[in-house]
């Protein structure tokens, strides 16, 4: 089913509005490009709604959020939702600030999302209306592992269930869920946290799967997340080949994006469905 | 005549003054010293004119505008057209929005430009005052090929007549032209378009060839298109030998132009002259 | 004593709160990643003063300044100096324009910072209240070379005792000092001028250095430029082997700096301390 999803998104190269961190925009924008897709990024609010609008998916990503760009953000979805098109959320740092808890608890209010993604920590902070992330990467203390797993699930499908939304917490072991399903995948490697924008990255790659997969967005953001973490491991694997760091890393990661199809997702991935 | 051009860059190393999208602003910066300029990056209207004052060259890049760039691009620009070096424009976007189309017309209503630069979506958008860009890369509908040339090159001439300024339409064939001639460039390679920032790229680099060389405006524009091309040439080269992707080729894009000197130029050019 | 001052940041991971241009907002953020800090960015002034609270250290880089983000610079400043956690200040582009200068002079008058890095024009505005600098690089009339070393020396230790703090002024010769001693730094490579950022990411991995060593400010900024310059030795090296250019050997940068340890750095340090 992954093969058929991928492969979508090449054959229809939605167009992706992204209102996101300049930290790592770049790579958002390579990223889309590499699977076929198409990346705007507009984050003036007199020029956001326009360009949500001729666009077949938006991404709201709050990493350097700021008094003009928050306006932006309400502009752009609603636009997308008026439209009908799918809204993706990536709460960066929700928790670790007043400002970033808040917002996303404001754009989770007054808009819907199709997708939310997140690290473990803020994913809680969703859950809980407030956290304690330590920055923009997850805490220690929130590590998603084999027993964890089941309080995870249950945390990503009551976030899923009170916002309407798909959840992905991503982590050493990633999540998908709506309220009823959830799949556990197992792909990714630990050079991915040793750059900046793997997160960011697989919320683009969500948003172009889910604009080319309308009718199945549970099954499109878990597709989106393997595809992300198979090339998370060739990526390390030319990494060890060639003894370069993570600078260079993060170039071959979307270089990994570019060359996979629907038959390498489909035999690459590992995943289970609950 | 290209080669004296180009060799002209790495011997006066323009200062060249970039307010330009958050998107590819790495990439035009690394472009820029690969050559032998020197970019520096001000977009804050209270900055913008002291920073302009004391460069060779102003690019306005309309990428990811917002309330603040926007009166910064016209501090900028009038403080260049006031010194007398050029100024050169790139309406990424324009017609994709009501707030590009008609920052794009502002901007070429109050300043001299000595070059815009877009793709032919948004050169017809400078043209008509509205347009239909999908997002910010040009529309299939209005693709540049051999049946179309013609009509390309008289569109070039038209707004380079109307707004007094050279004018460079990019894509798969690429037109250079003033209101009296044209040349039309052969460079490049497909892969240019899979990667964000080749345009924003090549804006940045005819900025530094018009300052090195102020009394050939339209050669030094078309030389530098020629170059941009010519890199991504050898830059796809190197992708098929290493079997890499888009993000590395985006970095070879700008190692190639780094090496290039004024013979591999004259050389290497593919072009007419009508 | 270098080993011990790097195998500290890995060891304590520090955050780092980044204020910073986003021309080299992502090499920063790869930079402090590579080493074993991690970064954060944040500068809205609603945002700035919750996340410079939860860091370990606080950089301001005024690269691309503006209206916004000058206010978030007070606000991260003025809580980490109340948090008692470093604070360097980057002062590019200071005496290339108005704002540029008297912004540096502001912050160092209401900031206590541990550390400022410049170049020689940056800190020579710094000492002077103005200047004439060319754009963010460094005057060709202001080279330090061993005839001007004894006046650079000195320059250093009279910025170091005005504003309390210890300085870097970093070129082909790096100096570093408080108002009592100073350490001459000899590696690095002239290609570290032909890309953009390696100034800025020095900044942030001084950063993580003095976080992680905060009884030791004057020797663990040494150790950090001392760092960057092998590292730059080794991108240098890897670039004549494989014939890459700027664009690869930035990334190249960061990958030397992953894979730096103490040892490493130990031997390969070029240093004298007066």
């Amino acid at each position: 089913m992954f093969a058929t999803i991928w492969n979508n998104i090449s054959q229809q190269h939605p167009l992706v509005h992204c209102i996101t961190n300049y930290v790592t925009v770049n790579q958002c924008a390579n990223t889309l490009l590499a699977v076929g897709g198409s990346p705007v990024m507009a984050d003036e609010p007199a020029d956001a709604a326009d360009i949500a609008a001729i666009s077949n998916a938006v991404v709201l990503n709050i990493g350097t959020l700021n008094a003009r760009t928050i306006p932006a953000m309400f502009c752009a979805g609603e636009a997308a939702n008026a439209a009908g098109h799918p809204v993706v959320l990536d709460p960066v740092g929700a928790g670790a600030s007043g400002l970033r808890t808040k917002t996303t608890q404001d754009l989770l209010a007054k808009l819907q999302f199709a997708v939310v993604r997140g690290n473990i920590s803020e994913i809680k902070t969703v859950a809980l209306g407030s956290g304690t992330t330590k920055g923009v990467d997850a805490d220690v203390a929130d590590e998603i592992n084999e027993q964890s797993l089941p309080a995870v699930i249950a945390l990503a499908q009551q976030v899923a269930r009170d916002n309407q939304t798909v959840v992905a917490i991503t982590g050493p072991i990633d999540v998908v869920a709506d309220q009823d399903s959830a799949y556990v995948i197992r792909n990714g490697h630990p050079a991915m946290s040793r750059i900046t924008g793997s997160g960011c990255m697989l919320t683009c790659l969500v948003a172009a799967a889910v604009a080319a997969n309308p009718t199945q967005i549970l099954a499109a953001t878990a597709a989106a997340v393997a595809a992300m973490g198979l090339a998370g491991q060739q990526a390390a694997e030319r990494m060890l080949q060639q003894g370069t760091g993570n600078a260079t890393f993060s170039n071959d990661l979307i270089d990994a994006l570019s060359h996979l199809n629907g038959d390498m997702l489909e035999q690459g991935a590992r995943y289970e469905v609950y």
